[in-house]
């Protein structure tokens, strides 16, 4: 694809750039919203016919998890995704993909840069995750040392490579930012569970741009009365456990003490004064409290 | 196997009979509990063998929707179900599955039967469920035509094998209340999806039943720690949409005024006064709300 | 749909008649021979764009076992089947369905009849097939006994109705040979795979006759060049184990003493002179070799 | 695991060294031989209990692609692989996966290492192979060269680690020769399939190495009867399109004459007297035909 064409591909909107030389590209889809209601109704024979509008329908299949409808949509992108990012993507098993291959072909000149203000510190409260980002003369350093990082891993391959060596172990070293590309084909039931995962906070920076391009910018135009089902009953659903619940009783009837007392009974609060410490499971649900506006104090 | 050989496996705990002629049989498993902990510290590396718990970690995992560690134990199972009950079965893709073949050997001679008092009605309100039992009378003669309908099926099928039809084609007129065979194989994180969805309530009666065999007499005796955290995480949770989350949000405000006055913005409840009616989804959220002890007064 | 929409679809090419009351109809397509040739581009880069022939590509990928690339095409067939058909159909897992749900409707009416000059006597030297027809006086009792049981069947269903008993309840003793229908999505690929196993000569008939209608009148419109390749490189291919491989080197080199010593040698053939008897699998070697025009006599 | 721990697996026949610093463990396994016979039987009914040896059931069944069988049995390893040889593994979706996570945990200090006499030749009539290695004094410097970039590539990233940046991003320039771990779980039926596919002559070497020592050393003793009916009827099977099976007619009729004419007539052949060259699919025909002994001169 020469720039021109790549520019009318973005400016007729089957084109979405991502990271510094990521893009999606819509290829291809079949049906739309009419077909989640037309196969629903292959199910439940002409009865429904009348009663329920389209809207309704998609909402109550997806609010109940009736998900065979929605694989009756399928969809096909063209995307160009750093290999480290595409070693998350690649573990949904339910697509077709034909990738880049290079084996047979010469590795794609491309790595996936950091800007100086781009360096993610290791976030202390999560393992896999990052929080905030280094300070400037830090952040500018290590771009300069990456990119010279990539310009050596590309020159050993190009040496390799006007040396003889095969293409299949000459890329051997290429660092995991390189582009990739594929094809990538999906249904919609898979896809709007690939989102749930990748679009949520706590997945990486890399493929969360890439779900929300998909999410926000193709999904979203396609099939809008999907989308804004997934968007109510799933994105920004919430799911409380059996425990919660019963918390959520107590508190909805006022009366902290008992809440207290069975927050320490199932060993949810440890500690006393301010010296008080919840457990994981007990700041989730206090994150989820107040998502509800509702306070709970531990002491 | 014969009746002394069915009798030993009940004793030993590894058959359940289920419905009037069917069972599920353990035939083998792979892994365990411990399987799912090795699996997701292979993931996490070693940094967290000291500090986790097993019971924890898999809370942890189920409740977070980490699903993968839960494919590393596999089931084996061999059951008997009625045709039709097979037909939901079979739907669910990610088994392996061989089946008894019909067209190999002779169907085998035996038909679920509905004793008088098992018959149920039409539930008025849900088109795919039931929703009590027939009186006794209409009870008995159902079963007793019942009982001669399936004799002048197989008696059909008999006379076209005694004619010398192929046994592909006399079983075309079978009953779907024949009962088949088949050996069942699927991985703990499919079986417990299949086991949500099958359990619930709103499953028919006949699959609900397996369903329930499997989950409370093989799972939980196979894999106590993954079973407790399905039914705390899974089975017994309640999800609320965003929608929801803003009427409970209201509701904990203590301002009814406002919950009414958004349930009408949103059509939720429409009529006055003794008319007021609240759509499908708004009885569905009402519905959560008692089993919260939260009472939300219309009018 | 009514009679003359059936009967416009049917004049357009998009729907077509199976068996008594059966029908396959296309529904939609995704990608088609292109498709194919530009998934198998991305994967081979630029490089190929000029020196490949479309034809000679999809021919390459096809003989060479390259699949991926036919995933790219999709089909959505909406089917109308009995159910014991559908009982083989529903165990390729690849697909996306959605059948009619006779626990939500009333059942079809309609079941699938055999005229009197279709019943078919079981085979005797294949447990799990047929070999001719029935004589003229039994086909005619035998077609007339089953629309009597057919008869009995729905009238039992249809009473159960009027008594109020649950639709996924009174179903349970519809004869197999009752009519279902659904939607059914699938890519190229496993469509290919389906049609390989159930157009073969030992798929039951009436699979077949759908697998036939599907391969023939719509695949092969659809994706002419790779029906073509699908004709030549897998549906009409051959297979030789090593075993007999090794028989076709002495065959081709003119020496039948050598053959017969080692046929004897592996225990293919037994007995002698006129007791002469291959095993199964030396006949269906010789199977093969009389597709080949060789002619090897035993004795 | 630490070194006596390892050499222990060794030893007990459990674990397998493959590359400079790979391996494959088994760690678990679900049924054998017995248990495709279990459950081919449950297919066939008690009939065929008597008349069929296990080894001769197995070998129908393989022979005649009766899959589903051979899903009833189950493994999981614990394998090392480098990544640019897990991204070609990863691809054979049917598996059950738990990777390493350099996400969570710092990334496995190991990269796969070419010694001097290991650097392959890229194939000329083969674009995604290779073939010859190149000369012992750019062999040498090759692999200086090598050791050298992996030394630069783990400083950088063990640098950033020290300055604080996420593990999830500073990963992302190390070399794609990095060793990653798993747990790999698949039944044998597609265990089989990514044998055949990864055991072939140009699957590239390095999947290849694992792909032989699951087969060779694991699926060989764990199921020996399935081994050898894989060896027999899969792996060194040769299959011969629709056409080649016509050419093989007139080859055995002895008519050369016929023979060419024909290669000529559908092009397989092009040019005159020495300019004479076969196309590759006639190549690939030659090539079975030197297997099966038999000699076509084409001029």
């Amino acid at each position: 694809m020469n720039d021109a064409e790549r520019q009318s591909l973005i400016d007729s909107g089957k084109m979405f750039k991502v990271l510094d030389d990521g893009f999606v590209r819509l290829v291809d889809t079949m049906g739309g919203d009419s077909s989640i209601v037309q196969a629903a109704r292959v199910s439940y024979g002409a009865g429904t016919k009348k009663s329920s509008e389209d809207r309704d329908l998609i909402r109550y299949l997806l609010r109940h998890q009736h998900t065979t409808p929605f694989e009756m949509c399928e969809i096909k992108l063209h995307v160009r995704v750093p290999m480290d990012c595409w070693r998350q993507w690649i573990r949904h098993r339910t697509a077709n993909v034909n990738e880049y291959s290079t084996r047979y072909s010469l590795a794609i000149d491309s790595t996936q840069r950091t800007k100086p203000n781009q360096w993610r510190i290791q976030a202390s409260n999560n393992k896999q995750g990052s929080d905030g980002i280094v300070d400037a003369a830090n952040g500018a350093l290590l771009s300069e040392r990456e990119a010279r990082l990539h310009a050596a891993c590309r020159a050993e391959y190009t040496d390799r490579i006007a040396m003889g060596i095969a293409r299949e172990q000459a890329r051997k070293d290429l660092p995991l930012s390189t582009y990739t590309e594929a094809y990538w084909k999906i249904d919609l039931n898979n896809l709007l569970h690939f989102l749930a995962l990748r679009m949520e906070a706590n997945a990486q920076y890399e493929i969360r741009e890439y779900a929300k391009t998909i999410g926000e910018k193709i999904v979203s135009q396609w099939v809008p009365m999907a989308w804004e089902a997934f968007c109510e009953y799933r994105m920004n659903a919430v799911t409380f456990s059996k425990t919660e619940q019963q918390l959520l009783s107590l508190i909805y009837a006022g009366n902290n003490t008992a809440v207290l007392a069975r927050l320490r009974a199932i060993n949810w609060i440890k500690g006393e004064g301010s010296e008080t410490k919840p457990i994981l499971e007990a700041r989730e649900f206090l994150n989820k409290l107040a998502d509800l506006k509702i306070d709970l104090p531990l002491a």
